[in-house]
């Protein structure tokens, strides 16, 4: 197994395609990780505008062309067929099957969507010495279908899912400047404070992840989450669809601190 | 009386000096505005420190040459002793009296000091469509002696004055961006949520200004403000000292958009 903070992340990226590395890859800290989702041609043009429309939850790093499965510009010799640790198969909407890699089903029709995660600000929050509880107590974060529209396109549509990370309001005013540095990263938070105000009823019974506990002087801060799209797609129910297995994702070449703006 | 929108700040600065205009300042909205306090050199090396050691609620704009009422970095002619539209005179920390212009207790060994205003920050807000309630309701915004310590200097110490504006949170977030740029202007936020968090019991009763209310869908939004240095300037009682009338502030030749980083 590779070492995630010492290996580049071209070596992380083969040790995965030879089968030697299947874990998460949240340690891999210094560099740009993607959500991946793969549609065939006639579902991915309205996905496309989906994400166009609702940059904050679908901010779109890579798309790839139609049949191709090597996206350049996020790496060298990047496959999205092999090069993530684990893959989710759906078909019409329903999980058919998790598997290490999807060589065997590629089509000349797939188009891959690569979408900007907040492990890349989460690095740069964590960098400013901001406590992120659910990595302290190696949770998943939790996330939340909130009552916050996203902006239909096509067969796509759904509700903003969110994720919270419970901060201090000196922490929570640091993270809303160093977020907004990312913009392909989710950016800024979408909410600060009750939950309720975006039909969030119980904190602790989260939608996906895990639960961490908020603290009575802390605020919960909500940021555009990249599990968006999954709830878009279990909608609309493409006859077929890959993504990335929850925590492994696709590792890039870009660094995080290339992300930040100004 | 001038045109505060139409006229030049040149233009409003000679209006005042020779009694053509005595009223507030919070008109001038395009040019930057400063709280002025003028000590004897015998404290002014200690308030320097001061406002060195407390940048938020402190930030300097300009510090004259003792003896030197005339700040050519502020513009052209600034002259405080007569630029500003009502001075208040302290001695030894008791206010007593209120004057139109200071020319006539001139000292050669005063010392002026020009310090940021939120009026900059707040026409930003304003012009990013963010609605502020005291403005609505021409009220004077609410001000709290917080727990928030300053960092002492000398004889100067006290509590952190913080301004307080209600803000949705999707405008408290889009605040801390745009009150981020705003460096020299107080900054971002240094509360957001709870103000007993802070050491404030009651929003209803504002130490300074006017209370406003806070709507069940509004977080209370707290800045460093300008008034922090009076209380230090109470407690530390110097034998004179001269402060701008609250209101009628030093208008510069400075325009706020050029006071904002990035």
């Amino acid at each position: 197994m590779p070492n995630l903070n010492s290996s580049s992340a071209y070596e992380l990226r083969q040790a995965i395609r030879s089968g030697k590395f299947s874990g998460h890859t949240s340690g891999a800290g210094a560099f740009v990780q993607g959500n991946l989702v793969i549609l065939p041609k006639a579902w991915a043009d309205d996905f496309l505008l989906y994400c166009q429309r609702n940059p904050k939850p679908c901010p779109l790093l890579a798309v790839g062309d139609p049949g191709r499965p090597v996206i350049e510009s996020l790496g060298r010799d990047v496959d999205v067929r092999t090069d993530l640790p684990g893959y989710r198969v759906w078909r019409d909407g329903v999980l058919v099957d998790e598997v290490a890699e999807v060589a065997s089903l590629w089509r000349a029709d797939l188009v891959s969507f690569v979408i900007g995660c907040s492990f890349s600000f989460e690095q740069a929050l964590m960098d400013a010495g901001i406590e992120l509880r659910h990595v302290s107590q190696k949770r998943n974060v939790a996330m939340y279908r909130s009552s916050l529209a996203t902006t239909p396109a096509g067969r796509f549509s759904g509700p903003t899912v969110v994720s919270m990370r419970p901060l201090r309001a000196a922490d929570a005013i640091r993270a809303v400047q160093i977020t907004s540095r990312y913009v392909e990263n989710h950016g800024a938070p979408v909410h600060i404070g009750d939950p309720g105000l975006i039909g969030i009823q119980d904190l602790q019974r989260p939608h996906y992840g895990d639960a961490v506990e908020v603290r009575s002087d802390e605020l919960p801060v909500f940021w555009a989450c990249g599990v968006t799209p999954q709830a878009a797609l279990a909608h609309a129910k493409p006859e077929f669809c890959i993504t990335h297995r929850p925590g492994a994702m696709l590792v890039t070449d870009r660094l995080n601190h290339q992300m930040a703006s100004f």
